[in-house]
């Protein structure tokens, strides 16, 4: 059921990157005088096969789902608010609804299981496995079958993507109490201790991370040792919507879909994606560093360069969202700057 | 004449900024959660006056010169390329004409003086005041008339700006060797040496960077002690394109139009500003960290947070057109996201 995980990952294109990194060099500029614009425009014609990348489809999807660990009083906000911002996605209101509006990025919406009900709409995919995954401080969040379920639902939003001809994807989440599942995974995945992966998610005071980080302890003391790979880290530690994003990261490598990470939780879903299959990697930019303190961790292992460090920490693919104009802009400058040779400008003295 | 240099600053709004913050806590997010982008609205509003800013207009100049510090050798490139770029800014195949086109700015291009020929265009306002500065090892870069036209030329370009509505002002640079007339001008206002200012501006390899650094040396030893004053800097250590950088940075406090603030050059003249009229700083928001090392110690003097740190060191005013879209997105999720209230999302847990 869950034999797609294994399958082989796309490669990158180096020819195409050889011949973009080619017609950078002859641009109306000092070599490398764009910086990190000039970079993405190759790592883009190495993942589009051509050597004059361009970024008009992107497609984004919102995973949601609520997760037992709230129970714990691990968030500031009641676990309601998980299918009420499913709605708000839907109708326009939710920032990652107006950042891809602004920037004409097709939204879809998710729906994995939330204890609120989530009304049909037409951007919806109601895919609920259960109202919540079970409290991992107790048991293991999920079973194989409803991990596999999860993963399978990311990876056919990536399907859906490609079938519109998507050039990139951006996965976002919203659930509440998914910083505390982030943090535990990241925690069973890195082997490191709650402390250093624990954060203010949606914005609790010094007490309540305290709290939080003991309750991320109870988990990793009892599941940590049993987190052997990267499957049954997600099953025990995740949340639904936790493991659609590792199964769109596996996707879209599989696919040669380039994904673009937002922040903290994704994060944590690529990574454990990346420990299943490591060219996973090779398909992933990383959009922001946020302010969740465990990012940062996340970040390193992953070797990772965010190209945003903005003080975000909203997730619903937020971050993902806005960095995009900067990667569009790279597209922009690598494709309709002038030549040295076209525009009659000298080139450097020898 | 240059009267006008002292005229009184215009005083953000900062009842608009309160009601502007007031509005982003019923957003539907948790307070703070979108990090700068809701400081970057909030500071939107106190310029603009209203507590829903926007940025649909805005306006890009491009001020060229030519140094007569490059006779020394310290630019990478042959002087002929700065009256080449023009032509080019005005042809549309220079990076900042690409990123002004894909996000709709005006960009207009101002000749100081080259010494290459620069044809008539109708995107070019001429206004030269020399083939190019003195080489300042010896002498004075300009004679205070001079200056005082660069300056003059600064504001003009703001009063055309404002004239059509512009929402906030880009100022972009060409000149070849004028990274080594900021850095001297840095270096005599920040009464730093030229080690700590010096880099490779367009490219030069580390002999290169040494040689540039014993010419700004040299500058600093004839004018430093007599650069009593920010407009005597300018006027010994500028350049004419500096000059009316810093006039624009002037004229944009004084008319209430925010100057969105490029890279190392840039920010040099906007401290020279700044010096003169610390009122300057209000206005300025500032785009980028530049790779050219001198940059931080101009912005830590500034005490400014820029918003990128890509690696850029082009100029061209290149660096603040991609943080543009930054901007724009802040004033989007400010304007177009939902109230708690409007969609009836639970507010957070007391």
């Amino acid at each position: 059921m869950n034999d797609w995980l294994h399958a082989p990952c796309a490669v990158p294109d180096a020819g195409a990157a050889a011949r973009a990194a080619a017609h950078q060099a002859r641009l109306t500029k000092p070599a490398g005088a764009l910086g990190r614009l000039e970079s993405l425009a190759v790592q883009l014609a190495a993942w589009q096969g051509t050597d004059r990348p361009s970024l008009q489809r992107v497609r984004a999807c919102v995973f949601a789902a609520d997760h037992g660990v709230a129970a714990h009083g691990v968030s500031a906000y009641p676990q309601a608010v998980t299918a009420q911002m499913v709605a708000n996605f839907l109708s326009g209101g939710a920032a990652a609804s107006v950042l891809a509006r602004e920037q004409g990025v097709a939204l879809e919406v998710v729906n994995l299981g939330t204890v609120g009900p989530v009304a049909e709409h037409p951007g919806l995919v109601n895919r609920p496995i259960a109202a919540m995954t079970h409290d991992f401080t107790t048991t293991a969040a999920m079973s194989g079958a409803q991990r596999d379920t999860a993963l399978q639902a990311g990876r056919d939003a990536v399907r859906r993507a490609a079938d519109t001809g998507a050039q990139m994807f951006i996965a976002g989440e919203m659930g509440i109490g998914n910083t505390t599942a982030a943090a535990a995974l990241a925690g069973a995945l890195l082997r490191l201790p709650a402390t250093r992966l624990t954060g203010p998610g949606t914005g609790l005071a010094p007490d309540g991370i305290r709290h939080k980080t003991r309750i991320i302890e109870r988990a990793l003391a009892l599941h940590g040792a049993h987190c052997t790979d990267p499957l049954e880290a997600l099953r025990r530690l995740g949340g639904f919507e936790i493991a659609a994003i590792a199964g769109t990261a596996l996707a879209c490598a599989q696919t040669g879909l380039p994904l673009l990470v937002d922040g903290f939780i994704t994060t944590a879903a690529v990574l454990a994606a990346c420990r299943l299959q490591p060219a996973v990697r090779d398909w992933c930019l990383f959009a922001h560093a946020s302010a969740e303190p465990g990012h940062q961790a996340l970040l390193q292992a992953l070797d990772a360069e965010p190209l945003l460090a903005l003080g975000l920490r909203l997730g619903e693919g937020s971050g993902a969202l806005t960095a995009l104009p900067l990667l569009r802009l790279a597209c922009a400058t690598h494709g309709a700057m002038a030549t040295f040779e076209s525009a009659k400008v000298r080139e450097r003295l020898p």
